[in-house]
């Protein structure tokens, strides 16, 4: 099949090396000219414009987006919506709200343009030999791309999950766990770091990865982290966070769903991005009015 | 009444003056022997032990602890355990954990002495012009020393709660509390100070003691740090705690209680104290093993 | 002072009630003519439309809405957006979300019309008796209303707290802290109910509100209540929310401030709307899959 | 090798078995006789008590125990004491509290026994056919062991850990994680039941488990009780515990290690005992005495 690629950045070029891996013909563009020219030496025909690059796709034309979530996804498949005709196909595999998704659908549903909304998870890693993505939308016309999904997922490696904003729902809650047994994780060596007890990190990953109950890909990373840089003495505890959590959270509010450890989760991430809090201000200050307990001056 | 003060620092101290101020005579004694001289010249009558300040009681002996909890106050109500006899009474007015004083009354029960176990909320300022006190052990014994209590307190401000134990538990489960109404106004106010607006926080404090739902001595106390530092730009905000939040959480263990307030608050008290965390690494390293995010370095 | 009250519910009514004791004209209109009927009794001057409300207003007029949030207050100042001119009031006594009132303040500014955005606390005691208000709005503006806040409110129970939206803002953060407090109350006596102690409630909530340091109105209440119902036999433990709790929630993740206790409060509170949970079978039935524990059969 | 198995229920059958699969000699005990028996017949040396099977040891005598952590394995291993010699090794294979083994190994010392914490992941599926073992103790004696343990386990699937009580410490914090984990799948998982979409569990369970990030052995197993029960229709959500994740948050508040993760994925648990609850009572009770907020009456 022949795929317009919008977008060449570490998950963008990775899929389209996948794609064309697997025989596909990729239409790639990308503002930065130097992403298309790399590309169109691994095989790739190159455009420079989206314009362009929907041009030179064959009927039905398959658009995949894979440019940040938000206003650059937005303006990217608004210039597709005008571009493209009836029975044409836009996938957004970037990390969308859903609710953006389902407006993006119905919007192009009017023009007859199918909408697929495509949560990826795996990493770059995924992206270039085998990832994992979870698709939305009209199931029908499904039938038409799930061959490029069988090639460049692992096996049983991609899922229709239902209507539009489906699949970026269920990306959603997939980092949402992420997000929760990341802390898990985590706690957990914090616990041992700090006890009477002198543990090689590494070698406990590696155990914990060998029939435990608690094995999985992200202990695997951990035992991969811990053999470069075993205490991990040279990074600082900040944890930056991408929007996934949040609104996983959001939509568990919305939802009256309790969901205590991936909020918490999310929160310590929060916390981790200041050296000093203004709670801790105001506790250390009402310990000092009612008790006389002495405060850390600055 | 006459009560012999063992413990003279900010708490025993005060006590002993609101005591005398309420015409009982007070025998006191501290390792500190500055402590007592001050004492002395205040009214008191001082002792250089402990034996010293139980020869000095009249029957029945009314011995009043308050020093601080764990071995020191182990070591000095042993001590009183050996001196005093049937009939008199030990009263530890410390922060002890609630199963050391059941632990004490039954051995003092042995011998015929009676013990209560005395929390006592309010600060120093309480301890010196009315305090708020909890109060656990032999309910017909109470009767007799119930004047001093009536005495030292602010209206209404004294509570016999039950058996032995049950008044250390109650103060336990107090300071719980006030724990997580602590953590809950310094979250509000960190929200506040992260808005778009731009608040004089005493002045929220002042209109939210007046009429609102909210009001309570807490914020009074923050009107007051408010006023004092409009911004609490002199302080850190590093929170110490000193045992009895942790042991209204391991309480809620045992009795397999939810209290996800009050152990977070906790919680956030444990990492205040940290300026960067272990947790925080392993999160870090794990996102940049998946999704190659970049991670800072120290 | 003469004030249009829309809105004559159980906050509506009070207001207008103690409005006209401090000897305000009320000008009253309720969809429900019983309501207005009733205040009419009471020395109001009613109106059967909003339209009819305007017009018997003096220049310059000030309109107070005090209906539902959401769609019906956004309905009420829309209507009283066309009827109002340059120089008119309108007070948005409600519940209304922060951004809301900041856009309504805008959209009201176009026209000349000032826009207050009045947050209330005290229910409906301090509405009828004296509230606590916290204002958001055009400072100069302020002064022409000022002499009704410090007539309906209790001494020193209001305050101007800056730009439009920063009235609502500072009421959400307020029941946020709410939420906080009542969980740790809650907590607190949970703990006391499943230990090996037997307390009398109501008169530990005594003991508490004089001298400790968490006294506080809350408390007070729980006296209230536990005089009426020593052990809260009668009501079921359902804690239904408002809406301001999560709404401090969402600002917190948008401020990335850590909230975890005013979060926590929330969720316990969704928690309490069911009977089982799929969160809980999930956990079942993997502890069934790997250690072959028992599954709790319907 | 030759090792005397004390206690035959699911875990210490499978390991008798495991065992003697790679062809180490087992001499077998229990209380019930059946076990024994079974046992019997599947090649094992059965005893009919700790004195016969240890009889018919040869030195140095290797002893296994692997009954219910706390008094009984208390027991076990006190008349262990008792008949065993300098030399001879004690394994402790059950959840036993880190700080019992670390008291066990020291009087186990003092007599030249080696005493040995090993903690079991894996479940009855690991004991029987490869496991995942965290061993404490002291080194040296350990090499002589070590081959059991290569055979038993899965590959890597064993880890000396350090001195005694490392193994229990390390199995406890494993089993914390273990909590986290499941409440964050859970929490996902609950967050797709009450969301617009329809989702197949089992189909999203599958994809997870192939090539996302969060693959992992819980998520294989939830795939598998899908498979069973697809909405889990059958079961109630009540989620029992067995003393680990309560002893990794105990230990995390003697270290101060903030762990809000494994803390409410154990408050959750405890939660989901209770049908109603008071903290519930007391904050409906609450909202009704401030603001007349109906409560729902038994």
């Amino acid at each position: 099949m022949q795929i317009g690629m919008i977008g060449l950045g570490k998950m963008g070029a990775n899929l389209s090396l996948n794609l064309m891996e697997h025989n596909h013909a990729v239409v790639a563009f990308d503002v930065n000219k130097e992403a298309v020219k790399t590309l169109e030496e691994q095989g790739a025909v190159g455009a420079h414009s989206i314009e362009e690059l929907v041009k030179k796709l064959e009927k039905p034309k398959v658009a995949w987006v894979m440019v940040p979530a938000g206003d650059l996804t937005e303006k990217v498949i608004n210039e597709l919506q005008g571009l493209l005709d009836e029975g044409d196909i836009i996938i957004d595999g970037g990390n969308s709200k859903y609710q953006d998704s389902v407006r993006r659908a119905e919007k192009a549903h009017q023009k007859g343009i199918h909408f697929f909304d495509v949560g990826t998870s795996g990493g770059m890693e995924g992206a270039r030999n085998g990832a994992c993505m979870m698709i939305g939308g009209d199931k029908e016309a499904f039938a038409h791309i799930e061959p490029i999904f069988k090639d460049i997922n692992v096996e049983k490696g991609y899922l229709y999950a239902g209507d539009a904003g489906s699949g970026h729902f269920l990306k959603m809650v997939h980092n949402g766990i992420e997000y929760g047994m990341m802390q898990a994780i985590a706690e957990g060596f914090d616990v041992l770091q700090k006890s009477q007890f002198d543990y090689d990190y590494e070698a406990v990953a590696r155990v914990w990865n060998n029939g435990s109950v608690i094995r999985s890909w992200l202990i695997e990373l951990m035992e991969r982290a811990f053999s470069k840089d075993p205490r991990l003495d040279d990074i600082r505890g900040v944890m930056h966070s991408s929007g996934e959590g949040k609104w996983t959270v959001e939509s568990a509010l919305d939802l009256q769903v309790p969901t205590p450890v991936i909020a918490l989760s999310l929160m310590m991430r929060y916390r981790s991005l200041e050296d000093d809090t203004f709670t801790g201000k105001v506790v250390a200050a009402l310990r000092n009015e009612f008790g006389g307990h002495a405060v850390e001056k600055k």
